[in-house]
């Protein structure tokens, strides 16, 4: 590929030296070099394609990083990476110990905000600007881009709702390309597909409304208006915002064209844009699909049951109950607040309610789970997805707090499948109605089952079971990383026991008294934070029964775990099935 | 009093049977009621007063329970719940036992949605709805009521942002008094203000934005135009709001002029409206005042100090700070998200954020806490006001969550001052800048000591100390419980150690490992859930090392504490002086 441009880029400061009129040439360039790379080692693509000229732009007419930049959610950041110092180990873009696919501060002065949840971008650039004029810096510049799906979050508008009435030189750029991850919903959303470039229309103008200045429509993708623009705004004060219009996947016709597929394609040829086709037959199932097949195959029987998720159809599996079924599956866009409480309001009334949400954006909705749904004892189910370590998106993704802060609140179920299966007849056992909220975890990605889609059963609440049958050792595991477990004792001479708990909470006291009184070694296993989990429930179980057993717990540590395989990171966590089998032979 | 024509009203169906022009006269008495029993009961006044004639309309148009009603916050319900058969024990509101300062669904048919935190109202609403019309019900009326601060909240904006666009029989009353607690501030209450009844502007309609058919402003106090409206708005389909505009404080003068005060005013004389001053002279400080000055204080002499409040200027004593520093502390609204967020950007510039929340309403910006403060390690200084159980306000209201949910977060610092006098030396402490995130929580109201105004010192974050010291037992407490701890032993013959604990994260292992070494029995007492709390930590690390002493953990249990005095939840939880001492004797 051609860089002549970019090959000696290294910093904006590089970047600044070329004329405007360059900028176009440097923008394939860059569009290129981010092709290619994602084609091979995989990542978030449609995003940063969209944004190319924009990023270009923006460090070309401010001086960053003493002007601040904030990306939202920061899949887009990509171009940005590779003009702000590392172009050069962007291949190690997402892997371990290689760069990260999110802005992270640790990373460069020009990651001024570590991002990966969405819509934050407003208030830390609104606490930036107000630091700056507290410390005098009058002539700094903030700026935070966001897209048309984040800044309909509510967490967006608290931040425009206080920025529109602060004096801050504050600078909002609305990256609109209709789309987040799945297309944007809501009635902002209706207002933004109104306007065009050089048309905005003049009622229902939301932003208006919160007293911002507003510039735009322009087209994101042209070069020459973004500079024009920039330079004007730059002696604009107060808040303001760019209404920009651009293409998801600029320049790779297939990205342009499905969007939703390559937000993050995996693999592809880069010059001609096709995925390079894995062969699936034979895989066992993700278990978002098996969530999304059960739950329709289960809602085509019992008319109670709905589905709600906060922007996630595709990524949940919801889609395929949204296809079927759009009266009754809602995608209610980046809200997850507002679907938890929803979900409330229709267990209120007598419906089912099957609200899926990633583990790590639940955390969103703590509130509403508690005061909405615990207290109120209503049997909303949570679908709690992307549970566990989550892999190459790092620190920001892992689910790894909802056992410790689901465990603390009176009233709710807490269970971890062991497996597809298992995970299909809980769901079944549940839309059968349950006394309390239940909150159901299962992992990103593929199981190990392929004949997953057996009758389905119904499950004792509460009940644990033994696995395996041993003498001097018992491991007590809950979810899927019981698979790590079979595997580490099956490497084993001597045989191991070992107990699944696919109910969290209430915990199977009746079993764990057995296990204490038979075993003087115990190793629990989860794939979540120590501090609070499950383990820890055993450990405050056994001091209550004054158990003397020497209880090992292992699972994620008290420290943030950033990117890296799935396998390499519960490596690092002491439970891949390696580290598992080498703390039972320690113990042997 | 005059109670002609309430006497006869026990429920809505009674209320239907008057004439219209009855109404305005049951208004008064219902007024008078109200201010009579909230005069010498205590509770929440200004928001119930000014909600009287809606109440009364709504009731009155609406088929009720059948037409689902529900009350966003719920500090106005009052004239709600008397009408709605809890006339004759709404003396006994906010006592254990008694009927609760907030409608909650377990209490009557007529609170269809439990509410105390705001903004939930739309969300749930919406979800009834959504309800109704899968289950055929297509004459059911769904309405919420709603304040002018509550629907500035971004919960409230992502419920309009999704009923915006649905074709649902929903109306939002949005009850405008310009004030929730604190008056409104924020971006859309500027638009607000410019409404007045009989004019609405034109442009930045935020509401009409969002897609909502939008009528009024209608005067909230005019019984005859609210119930032409309410008949109208019932044959009109589609997501509808209707803006009143009511005084809050409505009939009492004072309540009118001085509506902050008069919230929640305490005892005062019915028939004048006068506050039955109480002599506070001698009494030691709220530890929200010892929050509030101490910050003063030190900000003055340290300009990187900065203070954030959502909504609560009054209610944590930031107010001082307000006052005298505009520029350097800020009511954000009622925006926990935003706040946190917004403290994060401004340490990431080197400020030195002071950010009081109550310990409820973190529990809103969970996820902010994790992935925008701990996750980067920013020095975002929490300030958890009324931790712990908070006595009348009940369930909604109590900060029992915050150990367990902050203890699991990776980089936390989480303290609990003993007295005043360690909160002040705390917050000195970490003015002088930290290395981590620090959470510091305290009560509500008042602590124990006077003098508490003493000059600061420095303390080591992570040490522990001895308090008492005796043979057998070991109290290790963590927080201002440790009066009642102090209190229990004072009443025993025997001599009992009591260890204070400052720091529930990190431990001080050192100390922790003493303890464990001495003592055979040692009890845990924290205000919080027990689960995954500070006697769970130190459970944890008796297994680690493995001890074999007996702990006991005291603290809430794994259930909703519902409303009563501190005292009288404090002993139902065992951990009230007398409890604790009873649990001692039983294990001496």
């Amino acid at each position: 590929m051609s860089s002549e441009l970019l090959q000696h880029i290294n910093y904006p400061s590089d970047l600044r030296k070329l004329s405007p009129d360059q900028l176009p040439k440097l923008a394939q360039e860059l569009r290129d070099f981010v092709i290619n790379i994602v084609a091979t080692k995989e990542g978030h693509l449609g995003a940063s394609l969209g944004v190319i000229e924009l990023t270009i732009a923006l460090h070309y007419v401010f001086n960053t990083p003493n002007d601040l930049l904030v990306w939202d959610v920061g899949h887009q950041a990509y171009p940005h990476k590779i003009l702000t110092g590392r172009k050069d180990i962007f291949h190690t873009n997402r892997q371990l110990n290689g760069i990260s696919g999110f802005p992270k501060r640790s990373e460069s002065d020009y990651d001024t905000f570590g991002v990966g949840h969405s819509s934050t971008s407003i208030s830390a650039i609104l606490g930036m600007a107000i630091a700056s004029r507290l410390k005098g810096k009058k002539t700094t510049q903030h700026i935070a881009v966001i897209g048309d799906a984040s800044i309909a979050s509510g967490m967006a508008f608290e931040g425009l709702n206080h920025a529109g009435v602060t004096d801050t030189n504050i600078l909002v750029v609305l990256n609109d390309n209709a789309i987040g991850i799945d297309p944007s919903v809501g009635a902002l959303k209706e207002y933004l597909t109104k306007a065009k470039v050089g048309f905005k229309p003049k009622a229902y103008n939301i932003i208006e409304a919160l007293q911002f200045n507003y510039f735009g429509p322009i087209d994101g993708h042209d070069l020459p208006m973004l500079l024009k623009t920039f330079e004007e705004l730059k002696s604009i004060d107060g808040p303001k915002l760019l209404h920009v219009i651009t293409t998801k996947g600029k320049g790779l016709k297939q990205a342009e064209e499905n969007q939703v597929t390559y937000h993050a394609p995996g693999k592809f040829d880069a010059s001609t844009g096709d995925l390079i086709s894995k062969d699936n037959t034979g895989l066992p199932p993700k278990f978002q699909d098996v969530f999304g097949h059960t739950i329709l195959e289960l809602a085509r029987k019992n008319p109670k049951i709905v589905g709600i998720t906060p922007a996630m159809p595709t990524g949940s599996s919801l889609k395929y109950m949204m296809e079927e079924m759009p009266d009754r599956a809602f995608d209610v866009g980046i809200a997850e607040q507002h679907a938890v409480t929803l979900a409330a309001g229709m267990a209120s009334q007598g419906l089912i309610p099957f609200c899926t949400i990633y583990s790590t954006f639940l955390q969103r909705a703590y509130d509403q789970v508690i005061h909405d749904v615990a207290l109120q004892n209503l049997a909303v189910i949570f679908c709690i997805d992307r549970a566990g370590l989550v892999g190459e998106d790092g620190a920001t993704h892992h689910g790894v707090f909802d056992i410790a802060y689901l465990n603390c609140i009176p009233n709710m179920i807490i269970a971890a499948p062991k497996d597809e299966i298992e995970l299909r007849h809980l769901l079944h056992t549940v839309s059968l109605g349950v006394n309390n909220p239940i909150a159901i975890r299962y992992p990103r990605g593929r199981g190990h089952i392929t004949n997953w889609k057996i009758p389905m059963q119904k499950l004792e609440i509460g009940k644990a079971y033994q696995i395996s049958n041993g003498l001097k050792i018992a491991i007590i595991s809950t979810g899927t990383i019981a698979h790590n477990v079979t595997q580490a004792i099956a490497a084993i001479e001597e045989k191991i026991s070992h107990y699944h708990f696919c109910f969290i909470k209430p915990i199977d006291t009746t079993l764990v008294k057995q296990i204490l009184n038979k075993y003087t070694t115990i190793i629990t296993v989860e794939d979540g934070i120590i501090k609070g989990g499950f383990g820890s429930s055993i450990v405050d179980y056994a001091n209550q029964s004054d158990s003397n057993s020497n209880i090992i717990t292992l699972g994620v540590p008290d420290q943030f775990i950033h990117h890296g395989t799935v396998n390499e990171l519960h490596d690092i966590c002491g439970i891949s099935a390696k580290k598992i089998e080498k703390t039972i032979q320690s113990l042997l």
